[in-house]
């Protein structure tokens, strides 16, 4: 698989696949990086790049590694102590996928579930709007979301499903100590009725505009944090 | 100017701009959809609607309004109560500051303010990546962000600017109650150091992953409802 942009291609270097990183093509100006010493790279020109990339978003450089090391879902479920895993159904936007997945990353999140089918997959466009956090996430597919929410209930998680509806409680509410899945619907029409049921809690981000449609990313960053957030306040509070 | 995609265009004919909207063109499809019922829309083919936007990205439906309705930055500051503002310098990615105008639209800010130059303007594209949230928002042009936050802190206002500078406290740490001015440095190099210097307060989000660098769409999500949430607090305190 083709990784292009420069975090990406850098933090494959020092990612989960960096020993499948093989070739390395750059245009002169990032061949010659500071990141890039010591790295063997070829040069080639911006519209072989582009070509190699099929996206004109390369920034000077592209490198082939393997596939994306999806993980397995008993694997992410399996983290000892108190993960944080986020569930993503039907996020079909690779902008937002590699969003929220950047994020992920950043807010300390123990893995990522998509499904197998109707979701974006961890593509070349993925991990360069994820500024090449993919390679350090764990991410797993499943076949149903349901059916992961059940397993993980069963393993002590506890599930929070981001929803618009009136049986919605304030995110801010709960502590969510404990073991926690943070489940979010997809970009026009929030979560399938099985998924939500399949929640233990249904929270909700407060809307105080005139167009009530906060984007699926940033209710995702919202909504990390201020589970972090409470974490460390439930934390506070526990003898 | 053009306002082209779904939402874009139905929030033009609730926003701001509403009076400006004159033309409105759809293809076949769009047309018929119930929320433009008793609007009056011209049919015409899809490739004469990528024609007029520019762009592919318009979901069947454009319209001719007014030129996007700034406010002044003096009218922002006078706004009565306890008001959140957005100060955004340098972004200059279309996509960053449409998705930031959706979530600050969504959270209740009271308003956004740029600079005149070295920033993104509300062009269309910036229109469609907010959802229309522009059409309500009130946005406002400065020539200097830091001589903007000199004005609002003689205002009461308290800026809290977000960093990664060891100077920062994490943002759960205030209680953001009054008059607040939230500010946001560039995509990539953050805080200019005068801007910085104009801030009453630094503030910083946790980054616990690998490649500590959270887009700034995403930091904007977290920190304004980080403190929504924090006034919310601090209000239960009051006496």
């Amino acid at each position: 698989m083709i990784v292009y942009g420069r975090n990406p291609v850098g933090e494959a270097l020092r990612g989960r696949r960096a020993h499948t990183v093989k070739d390395i093509w750059a245009s002169g100006g990032a061949a010659r990086e500071p990141w890039l010493e010591g790295v063997k790279v070829k040069l080639v020109s911006g519209e072989e790049l582009e070509r190699r990339c099929g996206s004109n978003a390369h920034q000077g450089i592209c490198a082939e590694a393997g596939g994306y090391p999806y993980v397995g879902s008993e694997e992410l479920l399996k983290v000892s102590g108190e993960p944080l895993l986020l569930a993503l159904d039907q996020i079909v936007d690779p902008q937002n996928l590699g969003s929220i997945c950047r994020t992920a990353e950043c807010a300390g999140a123990s893995g990522v579930i998509i499904p197998e089918r109707r979701s974006a997959d961890v593509t070349p466009a993925v991990c360069k709007a994820s500024a090449g956090a993919v390679e350090h996430l764990r991410i797993a597919k499943t076949r149903n979301i349901a059916d992961f929410l059940g397993d993980a209930r069963e393993r002590g998680y506890w599930c929070y499903g981001a929803s618009t509806s009136a049986e919605a409680v304030p995110y801010d509410q709960p502590d969510y100590t404990g073991r926690v899945v943070l489940v979010l619907g997809s970009e026009g029409s929030g979560l399938r009725p099985r998924v939500a049921g399949a929640c233990d809690q249904l929270i909700a981000l407060g809307q105080h505009g005139q167009i009530q449609s906060l984007g699926v990313s940033a209710a995702a960053a919202a909504l990390l944090y201020g589970i972090l957030h409470g974490r460390s306040k439930g934390l506070d509070k526990a003898p």
